[in-house]
């Protein structure tokens, strides 16, 4: 007889944006001519370069014309060295820390089907034993995978937590090393999912350097690092010296080339990440080599496609249109005296209500009065309680007109 | 301080193809003009078919008019309604056990980037303590997977091997409930690779009974099923009686639609199927949502457009021409004195040569002297000691030639 890995009764209820997704059909079921306004999950709304999607038509011809077989699991090294020479080099010849920043070469870089899948899956690399730490609030993906490793208890209390809080700036620093237990996998996402804000070179810095003190490892997800504009900020953590002895990063093309719907991610993992004697790329090839025969050739054709001008220059403009959406959101939002904070770097706005509700009543509320979708920021974890999420992903007159549904329902609160 | 995951220590010293991979390229630095004929790796070396490639450039061209964001964790609803519809419930109709066959519904179906993910990605359901059961010789990846999970020891001694033999017809009975452990997770692929032989619905619905007695779970790599044309053979196991409670099925389009490249695959996973009084359904919905943003839109739409009529043909042609390659294979070698066994249902030809040597002998043998790459029997398991496998999904021109250069070979020897 067989069980169940029974993990997935630690797991929390459901999956955030599957409660979202059932309220708000319920919601059009009941009101079925609703204007319904999705500032809720992530999603890009604007096309992916043209370039790209040629690109993918003549990749597909291409494979009319003479198949093109298996590719390799780790993916082609067209597109890796593209990563490498027209993503890195350039980013670490601008870096604040010249002399030290790490551009990675195409052995260290993984083609993936998504930062999601990559964040979710490698804790694969590491002892059971782990003790993991997590920003909260937090992209849920980061700890649930770890539940159903068997990381976590039920109530996931037994992961440490680096809270985000107005008074620390939504960037905390890594635990106190006399008080806490050690961090073995720390999970940071800059720009950060859900609150929108960046670490700095600095607070980056001290995360970097406490993971050189204990051997951790640092997965870290640079998923929005397209919107980043600030010099100050870093887009990748390589730009922090020694990074590459302790960092596994998570670059992805969804939100910057709207590749939400085509699918496609890398990871770098350093030759220089040795743990228990062993190279982590080494044994992340050989995880990749038994789980992935690689992602879609027309695919990877049209990702490579993102690092030729126009696809450089397409990437710039969809960023520069969410970014105006979100400065546009917060704002507005600060004018109809909701509590924002200091200006996002990703296209995320996070605030509270002018009047103190908890985040899923707030989620209720918007839904039932302004027929607006947002995301309760509880659902990222308990310091995101009271706040919620904002997406300036969605389409600029959807921005608009919640702006003005949400001064009417400041008026009557 | 982070540690690795210790099941990597397990791992086989590398993984089959990889070391293939490693000799073919030695050999061509060591002999850059050799026309090497590859029959190795069973990759596709058809195009894909026309109508699924037109159908991947449409939807790339709707994505620029109006943009896809993210699809459903566990593939589109129009592909899964495809694969009920046009695959499943011609099959049922046609099947065997007419009252008794089982055609999924589109909730049991989920959209995978290849049967290699699902094959080594579902062992996540199951508790660590699950004994497994595999053929030998069988597909690496699921043992290897296994291996990571913390299922085996280091020499994978402590797996349940259901030794295909000449003896047996290399379709093994389940273990005997009297002598062995009881095997919980069950890994059975039909048409088998590496050995190109099918179950016979008989000899199948021995390891359904054996499943259902046992409250085991079969999980069955279909990969092959476009190459069974032998009335006799079922394509699914759901065309075993009870199967749905017992089985999970892996389908692919690599195989027979040439989608090696394009990556799309499917596992159905019937609501029926419950342990420790959870669906697995459910939970491979859980998996998926943390772990998955699904699969690429164009490449849904393309494998949508291989259940219309042109799409259907076109895979019907493919198999029928790697088929005749294997036929021929099959016969020469046959003629060459080669001992082959009976007609496989798939494009592989499992043999021994005429001169008695080990697996990998034989594959520097053929490697050397004919410039033939062949997969060493060996490598897929003890059982496989001796023999070695020839895909035929080579092109027909490189069988013709691997056929003189084995002639000569033969009479060298």
């Amino acid at each position: 007889m067989v069980d169940i890995n029974e993990n997935f009764l630690s797991l929390g209820k459901s999956y955030l944006f599957q409660r979202i997704a059932e309220k708000k059909t319920a919601f059009l079921q009941k009101h079925p001519e609703a204007d319904l306004l999705d500032l809720g999950i992530g999603d890009t709304t604007l096309a992916p370069p043209k370039v790209a999607i040629e690109a993918l038509i003549r990749a597909g011809n291409q494979m009319l014309d003479s198949p093109i077989g298996y590719g390799p699991s780790t993916g082609y090294l067209f597109l890796k060295e593209a990563i490498c020479n027209e993503y890195y080099k350039p980013l670490v010849s601008s870096s604040l820390s010249k002399t030290t920043s790490y551009a990675p070469s195409s052995d260290e870089v993984f083609i993936s089907d998504g930062a999601k899948s990559d964040t979710a899956l490698l804790e694969n690399l590491f002892a059971k034993e782990s003790k993991i730490c997590v920003c909260d609030p937090v992209y849920p993906v980061y700890v649930d995978s770890n539940a159903l490793a068997g990381r976590l208890d039920p109530g996931y209390e037994n992961a440490i937590y680096a809270q985000c809080t107005e008074e620390n700036g939504f960037t905390p620093k890594p635990p106190s090393s006399a008080k806490e237990p050690v961090a073995d996998i720390i999970y940071l996402c800059s720009p950060h999912n859900p609150t929108g804000i960046a670490f700095s070179y600095e607070a980056l810095k001290k995360w970097v350097d406490y993971a050189l003190e204990h051997k951790s490892v640092i997965i870290f997800d640079a998923a929005y690092s397209a919107f980043v504009t600030d010099p100050s900020i870093p887009k990748s953590i390589y730009e922090v010296e020694n990074a590459e002895k302790v960092a596994i990063e998570c670059g992805s093309f969804s939100k910057g080339a709207s590749f939400t719907g085509l699918r496609c991610a890398w990871c770098v993992i350093p030759q220089s990440v040795i743990r228990s004697g062993k190279s982590l790329n080494a044994l992340w090839n050989q995880y990749k080599s038994i789980t992935s025969n690689g992602v879609s050739y027309p695919i990877q054709k049209a990702a490579e496609a993102l690092f030729t001008p126009e696809g450089k220059c397409a990437i710039e403009e969809n960023a520069k249109s969410y970014m105006a959406s979100a400065q546009k959101l917060h704002s507005g939002l600060k004018n109809l005296n909701w509590k924002v904070f200091e200006k996002p770097s990703a296209p995320y706005v996070w605030c509270k209500s002018p009047v103190p509700l908890s985040s899923w009543e707030l989620f209720d509320l918007l839904l039932e009065k302004a027929h607006i979708i947002a995301t309760p920021g509880s659902g990222f974890g308990k310091s995101g309680e009271g706040y919620i999420r904002f997406s300036a992903f969605a389409k600029p007159s959807a921005i608009d007109k919640a702006l003005v549904r949400l001064s009417q329902l400041y008026q009557e609160a």
